[in-house]
């Protein structure tokens, strides 16, 4: 009964109009041949696809569930044949390398099509989604030979992908991990050890997994400089690209859970199952963390879809279903009661979602584009501007996206009234499906600790210093565009003087990082989204049309009634660790 | 896996300690019997029955869910047998009118039972919380025949009750109900219609139902001026109080929901159903309000109790599960990791369910005693302000434990990581069952348009200004007694601004209350929980020993980082209802 469309207006007014991606694309060589016009087709094939393919058999697929018998995984009714429409498509490979057959599309360009993706099935979408980490950490460290036997069929949807790196006693602290890697002698590895929560570690829609496993060599170091990362195919492979027999991996049982239920989560064992080095030996995390920033932003898009899913649903509900009068007088006077869309407290749920979902889609742009320059632009200091970007920026848009995505989903839900508790009507079903994207792929508190120390006190807060000017220079150029310009500015401070606040607190205080970091997210997400608003509105100023008034009275409540949640978690911050850390843990 | 024991400490230092519960009940003459040995001893045993009975079911019972098949209704395993020994150990009637069999017990000393009862089992916990509401109907409104033929077997639990208003094109606005009465002569009517979402319904626990129905006679005023409420029992009971035919009343299905999956949430088909007036003919609205004090509160308490075993859970796992290291250095030397709890983060999660709960289980006593006051003080005009004070907090109380109750779920779900997702831990079962305590009994929307239209502006602020003074002079006999005294100053202060500027602004502006009023709530709930954070500290202080100076450090991160939001929701409430009401309905 959920309502999707696939954005495409609003995807084509933050490409276009607010960011100009032409002559983004243009201005580097791997995207030259990138444009709007390319970019417009693919989205409206992609949405096709969505809501014709997907968003059928979202909620079949939760009610039906993955289910597991002898090893073998079965997906949900129609997700078999609604995959092979989507490998055949050539939508796995979308941003794949062009060398091994993927299409090369700039990041910038696919979040977008990701985010539909969540949106009308996020079980679905998981499965390419981890085929698509998988292939990056293969592009990036994997041998030629690995690249040529392994990424051209994963690009075509034929073998999927899968990460294999908790253990069950360790999900977060992956240094101490126990999955051992034998070298056999032939430049082949055993490996043998246990995952758990495993996406896509087993499932019926290729005929191949490639498993990308953490695994410790005999001799390696102890904690996180002593892991590996190895291939390990679910069959082998013969040198010409056929299948030979099953590798000795297998998946023992699958996850009963919360949500994401079409999505197979496997425990999945390694019984000496055969396997290739990815990258050095003892550097597999590293090998991990470089396409980290892309899986974590896609995890983003995951809020982004579902908040948008929601609000499209909530909206029609909340245009049709009538109850009650108007506070102002009756607008529905021939019937018994006004929709409820004339109710302030139902368009503050309407609009709160809105403001998240736009805003954070606006900013997935932004990181797409500096994640894209970091690989790509030719310039120097602008490719290592880039990298400092992406690199503190990722953590947030992760983060932030899913925790207001969530928060979107149950809002969404919230207009429905009783209604949004029953499963039919399909608005519970996105707060359970969202409600994981703030635990995997590292949590947000951990999330928040990466922006923190790794990003923000490690470098003293220069990588900080990059972000804030590109706002100040925004600020500078719009200072006459309106009153949001100011409330930008005063986010902008409160950020910077709670930066400064955790750097000095940091130097003597253990604690301060931790104590600081997920409030200082909050803030961080926040001035994000209302640098994105800002563009947004200025952008639109000027212009005629229904889309730009909505967009502008949009970006007038962000302001007036999201934005002054900046003061309360600078507070928060500002705060310390004290009342944190000064009780004893036993007398919790 | 979910671990659980009644805060068996907490209670006793809320009702003596901080309230003196003993000298208020011994002031009125309906409570002059009960004291803190009595409660104490309920307590223990009742801790029991949750504990040993109903916890062991909880996981189970969400496994299995309620079956429907033929207009039966069976709960899950275990339910019946539990029932019995709840109904046969009297706790249905514990605070049930003395004539009537009832136990006669306060709600200052129930609502700590019934937080216990949601806690280890909140489908369980629905079925004697609707019979405890259809009493109270029944009680207050039915005749003295109807009184003494159905309240004695529903105290005993041998009957349960149910409450009909929600159709399927009305829920909060119930003047457009469609369910109709026509009298047949004999004093009875022939109830004909259909209810939706009914708790209780139908189910195999008792041998008898007694549905509370709002229904509309032939020649009622429109809207809810129109509307009756009547008693129409599942099967008709002979003037022994023997049980006669089956009446004509049957569950048409049960709903398939995102939580609370034991109880049975019914399609209810009256079909010329035998019913009973209860109060008089087109005041069923009012005749439903006196008793719905009683049931906000009680479903706030299902907010703390899931928040309460959620954070003992989480606490459980927090020292037990070891991963990475303290920021501070390595506390667990001869382990691999420090157990979690060493991490800012985690503790700020947990001690933030802390609060919430510690701070809702306060408030739930104070808005209980005066909601025994109201009932019972002699004295007139205390009873006066004690009716002003439950109207007034009673909203308060359900939205804002509900609202807070499920973000301490949800905290508690992210301590445990991937494994909070896994539906065996317990951890997303709370997230669930939370979820729908913010949804019925009036949505949290619909408390806070009460709040802010009925109870404070309505009043021209007049019952807030009792409220603010109960505080005022707690801050002026406490004025030394530290930091959180300004702190709590200052909150009152925000608080008492909004109120008058939406007191002003609401002149004018139809749509001033609903534009305040969710944020108002929030800013309301806070600045009460502050109240009863100061109360429990200034009560702590200079006692010795853990407990104490837990609890003191519970309230120092109180003020330290959660009040701080009071700024932003009295920020949120005074931007007034333009950028909520200035886009036109279609163009959002």
């Amino acid at each position: 009964m959920a309502e999707y469309k696939a954005p495409l207006r609003d995807i084509e007014f933050i490409l276009n109009e607010v960011f100009d991606a032409d002559s983004i694309w243009a201005s580097m060589p791997a995207t030259s041949e990138v444009n709007l016009e390319l970019a417009s087709a693919i989205f409206e094939e992609g949405a096709r696809i969505c809501e014709n393919e997907l968003l059928p058999i979202n909620r079949s697929g939760d009610e039906e569930e993955c289910q597991f018998e002898n090893g073998n995984v079965t997906t949900p009714k129609g997700f078999k044949e609604a995959y092979q429409t989507y490998a055949e498509s050539g939508w796995v490979g979308l941003g794949g390398d062009i060398e091994f057959g993927g299409q090369g599309m700039p990041k910038m360009l696919t979040v977008m099509f990701e985010e539909m993706l969540y949106a009308s099935n996020t079980s679905f979408a998981l499965y390419p989604a981890l085929t698509t980490g998988a292939c990056l950490s293969i592009l990036t460290h994997g041998s030629q030979a690995l690249k040529e036997t392994y990424l051209p069929p994963m690009y075509e949807g034929r073998w999927a992908g899968s990460m294999c790196l908790t253990e069950p006693h360790c999900g977060t602290d992956l240094g101490i991990l126990k999955t051992k890697a034998e070298p056999k002698g032939d430049g082949k590895y055993a490996i043998t050890g246990t995952k758990i929560f495993i996406t896509g570690g087993e499932h019926d829609l290729t005929e191949n997994i490639v498993h990308l496993v953490l695994a410790k060599l005999p001799d390696a170091p102890a904690g996180p400089r002593g892991i590996s990362l190895f291939l390990v195919p679910k069959v082998l492979v013969n040198e010409d690209g056929s299948l030979a027999d099953r590798n000795s991996v297998s998946c023992g049982s699958i996850e009963h859970k919360m949500g994401i239920k079409a999505s197979a989560t496997c425990v999945m064992n390694f019984d000496g199952a055969e396997g290739y080095l990815i990258g050095e030996e003892n550097k597999g995390l590293a090998a991990m963390f470089t396409m980290m920033n892309y899986e974590r932003l896609s995890i983003g898009l995951q809020g982004i879809g579902l908040g948008e899913a929601s609000y499209q649903s909530a909206r029609a509900y909340a245009q049709d279903r009538i109850q009650s009068r108007s506070p102002g007088g009756a607008v529905n006077k021939d019937q018994v009661a006004d929709p409820i869309i004339v109710h302030p407290d139902v368009r503050r749920m309407l609009l709160t979602q809105r403001v998240y979902n736009e805003g954070a889609r606006a900013f997935a742009a932004y990181v797409g584009m500096w994640l894209d320059m970091a690989k790509g632009h030719e310039d120097e200091s602008t490719q290592k501007k880039a990298d400092a970007l992406v690199a503190l920026l990722t953590p947030v848009a992760k983060a932030y996206f899913t925790d207001r995505g969530f928060d979107a989903t149950v809002l969404g839900q919230q207009v429905f009234g009783g209604h949004g508790y029953i499963r039919e009507w399909g608005m519970e079903q996105f707060v359970r499906d969202a409600r994981i994207a703030q635990i995997y792929e590292g949590t947000n508190g951990i999330q928040a600790l990466d922006l923190m120390g790794r990003k923000v006190v490690a470098n003293d807060g220069a990588a900080f210093g990059i972000f804030k000017s590109e706002v100040e220079v925004f600020i500078a150029e719009n200072k006459e565009a309106g009153d949001m310009i100011a409330s930008l500015q005063t986010a902008l401070d409160l950020l910077d003087e709670s930066t400064q606040v955790v750097l000095n607190s940091a130097k003597d205080d253990a604690f301060a990082i931790g104590s600081a970091s997920c409030d200082y997210l909050d803030l961080f997400g926040l001035t994000a989204y209302a640098f994105m608003w800002a563009k947004m509105m200025v952008t639109a100023q000027g212009k005629e049309g229904d889309f730009y008034t909505s967009k502008i009275a949009a970006g007038q409540f962000f302001f007036a009634r999201i934005l002054p949640e900046a003061h309360a978690y600078a507070a928060k911050v500002n705060a310390g660790s004290d009342t944190l850390m000064s009780l004893e843990a036993d007398l919790f």
